[in-house]
């Protein structure tokens, strides 16, 4: 006896290897006890079930996964925005207080309360298309009780929102002003004292770093995934978006999860992600905000077999995105991607790159019972349309929310 | 005695020549019998009113304006979007029945009731982003019946929608198979048949055509301006998407109300747009779709003096989008407007577009109160956000709907 059945409806599984989107057409779905007990076609599914709930023919795709995000911040760059479009410099908006910086003086500034408030309405943007599992980064607080602060605001988001939540604690994202003369003692802030509290405290799941000409080294970031490591937290990685540095070499020695960004990856950066198993995950709102010109090595990845994800990464200065159907159109329009690698890339391997995939991503026997049901005819919809509201319902843990 | 009085808000009554957005910060704005009333301060605003309405500082923009679009259409084309980044060519999904022709089978196929119910779908995804305006063009019938089927679907759906909506005649919108060998016969029955008919029955306000090298010639075009003139229709053009067939200043010639896409627009046709206030309409949802590289003149346009509204362009082929907001967002993000610029885009320059100019698009008395309230601190805010859900309350003519 199911909880509940979803009929009537076509099922993309996501399940590799088999039909496109692993698409089940005119299948039910049952669950019991908030897990998947059941997916098959309609006429074959038990019909005993508390709640059969008919869709109509909708789609039902895995909840989607949204695997990058800097959802927890104070304040927001709204102005810094118009201020550039106006013609004002780096340095003006660097006068006028803009940058990073503005955020972190803002997320500082900010309770707890009012960091959950602001990132919840961010949160109601992804939600509202179909997420049902997010990532969140701190990296706004450059000290360990601001950065404590906003894991601790993105842990709360999970029962206020319904999402599962997955917390990365991102220390080394820029250098604070008050270590602007002394990196390698902040490096070692992150990486002797943060780290080893966080990771005592239960804080983060994983660390990441920025690495780039304008972030971090990579010797610096070795330094603070080896730390990680030995605290027992996951690796990631933003990599090679704005030059390459070999950041993603260096993640997936580290076993990274995954390594992120990607525009200026190379073979010998490929070669080693594919080694490793480390997930590719693309940002084309990043792509897009900046108005960046070189693509990331998409065909070069799928050649190698390096599994790609796709995320918003919803930030104040450079991916001010809350829609993950924006971010599935960009990367089909922008990226090329294929819809199904698109829709793929925002389940089941967004949960590979979180470590979740035996638990989400897919539609299959024993999984959370994490769903999005969509008004489409077929799955390609989702990232063919700019801005249409194609959700039909939510569902975590089998429960519709 | 006002019927409503929004207060506690700032407006951005988007008039022209004062304040950045026309601002007034504190503001509240009085509605009586549908109209805007008294606009101004709060601290001097008449407090009679039947109803009270606080904004926590919410900002009130003018409802927007959408003067562009082909929101009325059957099916769609999301497979044909897969089987291209799938890498099928343009032969393949001509062979495929894909291509304009596919839209035009699936109009001509849905019933009238098809027709308002898929459309509906996609109007709610601008109206719960404030648009109180749309203009909606014929164009995917290109029989006599079916374009009037589609104006009058157009019509239906202000009411079950809440929004005013403009409708245009596009007949010169692509040659309907049936003519492939005769094209001058479809043009003459465009212009002596198709026009007066529509004209008579008060179908439609303007008629639109599609000038262009996979199009019509602006001798073609010109034909039929001359019968929509003759008519007492007002005219618009696409012209210079994707070469420059000087089509804007043939438009001008016109006294066309706006040439739209502009692209390949030269400084000629700025000088005759700028000598008869025909209005630039810029799509950045096509420009974004269609992997555009060439920009719209837009620093030329601003220094000519010719106004620049902003659209979505909804259509299946070229920019599948229902997101007002994305196209704010893409009008700065792609084509470098000011947050402002694209916000007048979408309320006074939409309505100048449209020919409603005294009745909507700014704040101001007299005019209707339709308005769009929104939950952000600055007016920036609209465009710098990617996919967010920030529309507060929507008002047409006084009534929150
Ligand atoms: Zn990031
Ligand atoms: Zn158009």
């Amino acid at each position: 006896m199911f909880d509940t059945l979803w009929t009537d409806c076509n099922l993309a599984t996501m399940r590799e290897g088999g039909a496109a989107y692993g698409a089940i057409e005119r299948g039910a779905i049952g669950v019991k006890d908030g897990r998947i007990a059941w997916v098959g076609y309609a006429a074959d599914a038990p019909s005993e079930a508390r709640d059969v709930r008919r869709c109509d023919g909708a789609w039902i795709t895995p909840g989607l996964v949204e695997c990058h995000t800097h959802l927890v911040f104070g304040g927001d760059r709204a102005l810094e925005f118009e201020m550039r479009l106006q013609g004002a410099s780096y340095e003006d908006i660097a006068r006028a207080g803009g940058g990073i910086v503005s955020t972190v003086a803002a997320t500082r500034a900010a309770s707890k309360d009012e960091l959950i408030e602001s990132a919840a309405r961010r949160l109601a943007g992804l939600t509202r298309e179909g997420v049902t599992t997010i990532e969140i980064k701190s990296g706004y607080g450059l000290d360990l009780e601001t950065e404590l602060k906003m894991l601790e605001a993105a842990g709360d988001l999970a029962s206020r929102a319904n999402v599962r939540v997955k917390r990365t604690f991102l220390g080394l994202h820029a250098l604070p002003p008050e270590f602007r003369d002394d990196r390698a003692a902040y490096v070692q802030l992150v990486a002797d004292v943060m780290i080893p509290a966080i990771a005592t405290a239960g804080a983060a799941d994983a660390v990441d770093a920025f690495c780039e000409g304008i972030g971090f080294t990579t010797e610096e970031v070795d330094y603070v995934f080896a730390a990680a490591r030995e605290h027992g937290l996951d690796v990631k990685l933003h990599a090679e978006q704005l030059s390459n540095l070999h950041g993603a070499a260096l993640a997936a020695r580290h076993k990274a999860l995954s390594a992120d960004h990607l525009e200026y990856l190379d073979d010998a950066g490929i070669a080693e992600m594919a080694r490793a198993g480390t997930v590719a995950v693309l940002l084309p709102g990043a792509f897009y905000f900046l108005r960046e010109k070189q693509l990331p090595p998409i065909a070069a990845l799928r050649a190698a077999g390096v599994k790609m994800a796709v995320a918003g990464d919803c930030n104040p200065g450079t991916s001010p995105m809350t829609s993950p159907l924006i971010a599935l159109s960009m990367a089909c329009t922008l990226f090329r991607l294929t819809p199904e690698e698109a829709l793929a890339g925002m389940t089941r391997e967004g949960a590979r790159a979180l470590g979740l995939l035996d638990d989400i991503g897919t539609l299959e026997v024993g999984k959370a019972a994490d769903l999005a049901i969509w008004n489409v005819k077929t799955p390609a919809e989702l990232s063919y349309w700019i801005g249409a509201p194609l959700l039909r319902e939510r569902v975590l843990s089998g429960r519709v929310v």
